[in-house]
């Protein structure tokens, strides 16, 4: 069986926080990291800032297998993603030649101003995330992966370098509809959740079709067998409130 | 001139690391800061844990004037929120007389179960945020103000604390689109937001309904005067880029 592995995400942009830019990389890397068997432990969102990104980063870096990272790589002043990367891991930071070389057919020489040549900048022995139809490259260095933040292009670097990453043992899960109020089966629910340890359990409310306030119990195991186990303690429960109605 | 204040938002939830609810809690929140004159300086997301929970409150609380929690404060032993905050002040948690006063208006004898009752836990010395069309109130302890997860109720309760909170001067901001590729005015925009210190420059790239990449330039500030100049620096700097064209 193998490890456990975690990760943790660093979204930086000043235009999250203010509010301008609505995130939507959290919930893709989140679904995208469980559905490879990458447990997501904890995420940060710091702005444009140095001392804010190199904090954040030197926390989840320490503490779970992979951080990823979304924001700040493009042209702009504001862009420093890739210097506040370099300083964490206390290594230089140029023009990477194999950027440049692309640059150099995509962009007439004018076109290649300081700016441009801003997002050829990475840090010493990273690896890069490109493709064809990636611009600005992400790149990897140590367990840290650094990617764009606008969504489209974010996608595509997870896809590049999701089969490098290693995984662990894929979580699995299950869910029951209650067709019961989170409030009549809280306290059964705690038994059953004390009795399978190996399991996390769930309680999700959501409003009916029939306009009744319903629940969703989410069961989660890497084991199949424990989380059929927590299933059929769940579904038992919730015959017996049936029958008791 | 009213000092800065800060915020921090702490999302508390398994199912959002795991990707299976999207947060829409963070942009809300981070817009509704905003247009208050609060400035939101970071966001955590931790899973429904203890230990998580406590050492990410602990980290907002001391640095910024409040936080605002989300998520955990329903009736199942997932939802351990009320309980972390109280082990994080250090206080006591019990049954607020006021809340099970109305839960006892609202529920039968046999609804007021152990699992609703949680709901009612609120450590001591906090003030209730709730209303007619909230069941399980939210509260507020020094500078933490904790919430529900759910986003209709998360919003009433927004509503109902705003008025409480102290505000500073609001951040005002303004915008202008550049008709330029983001690598063209990097160079430039650079040298105006290094001559404009007490402004906040953002440079967002779009694609046009022309299809063409195209450049949203975002400034912000306090003072209205230094909004207005850096505003006035972006324009000429844009009608001199296409003079030379």
């Amino acid at each position: 069986m193998s490890d456990i592995v975690t990760a943790g995400i660093l979204v930086i942009g000043d235009e999250i926080l203010s509010g301008r830019t609505k995130d939507k990389n959290i919930g893709f890397i989140a679904e995208y990291l469980t559905n490879i068997g990458i447990d997501l432990t904890e995420v940060r969102v710091v702005s444009d800032d140095e001392a804010a990104i190199i904090e954040a980063l030197d926390a989840l870096r320490s503490r779970y297998t992979y951080v990823f990272t979304t924001g700040g790589i493009g042209p702009t002043h504001d862009d420093i993603t890739a210097d506040s990367v370099a300083k964490a891991f206390g290594v230089g930071i140029d023009h990477h030649p194999d950027v440049v070389a692309r640059f150099a057919q995509r962009f007439t020489p004018a076109e290649m101003n300081e700016a441009r040549m801003r997002m050829a900048r990475i840090p010493d022995g990273a690896d890069l995330i490109q493709s064809a139809t990636i611009l600005a490259p992400g790149f990897m260095i140590e367990n840290v992966v650094v990617m764009a933040g606008v969504p489209s292009i974010m996608q595509a670097m997870m896809d590049i370098v999701a089969p490098k990453l290693k995984s662990g043992v894929r979580m699995l899960s299950d869910s029951v509809k209650a067709n019961a109020r989170e409030g009549d089966i809280g306290g059964p629910l705690r038994e059953i959740a004390k009795a399978h340890p190996d399991t996390m359990i769930g309680s999700y409310p959501f409003l009916g079709e029939d306009n009744k306030p319903n629940t969703s119990l989410v069961v989660r195991s890497r084991d199949p067998e424990k989380l059929a186990a927590a299933i059929a303690a769940i579904k038992a429960m919730l015959a017996g409130l049936n029958v008791a109605k």
